[in-house]
């Protein structure tokens, strides 16, 4: 054992409207205004829209990362927020972050599980 | 509920030696071999190596996305694999790329938690 815990993540499954789940440029927007509310540190990301619909996004974050992956035509999407507490203690911010997206996407969270790395 | 049932998420916590966790080039590499040899599709990438040592790293694949986050001052590294199983079974090849990686970093593994999403 290492005597280091990372932190907290928080992986969810959530219903919302198809519009939402089909709109990687709006999901940015609101990923990009949470981390900037949240004092967060974005270090790269990665939206890929997928022809037939739904999309797919990593944001690497120095203090972790944020993961979203939607399947429109079941009205689903999984979405994770793993923040660690290298230089301070994020668990706080990672459920605000997850209760921002859910409140922006006008979602449903079908299933939450937070674990504790 | 929505009736789709994602897939299987891997999280890990494994221990390894200083120089594997300090390499986001040799990381990178082997996740890409790993990638070419489960017939997976990487869409995008952002690896980030710290200034004071470490790297944080997110890969998104169609299937969904794999991601890696190093405290070499620890001896330690979280690792997720999650594959959907929007177009096939996809469950046996989280499993393929968790044991492939391991193997590659000679990794010990601290804790592993399997998720069906």
């Amino acid at each position: 054992m290492s005597g280091y815990n990372p932190g907290l993540h928080i992986l969810c499954t959530f219903s919302a409207g198809g519009t939402v789940l089909n709109d990687p440029q709006a999901c940015a927007r609101a990923f990009d205004s949470i981390i900037s509310d949240l004092a967060l540190h974005k270090v790269g990301e990665v939206y890929h829209h997928f022809p037939g619909g739904g999309f797919t996004a990593v944001v690497c974050l120095t203090e972790s990362h944020v993961s979203i992956h939607t399947w429109p035509e079941f009205g689903v999407a999984t979405f994770d927020v793993f923040l660690s507490n290298f230089e301070k203690d994020n668990t706080e911010k990672v459920k605000l972050f997850v209760d921002s997206a859910i409140r922006s996407f006008d979602a449903t969270i079908i299933s939450k599980q937070e674990i504790t790395r």
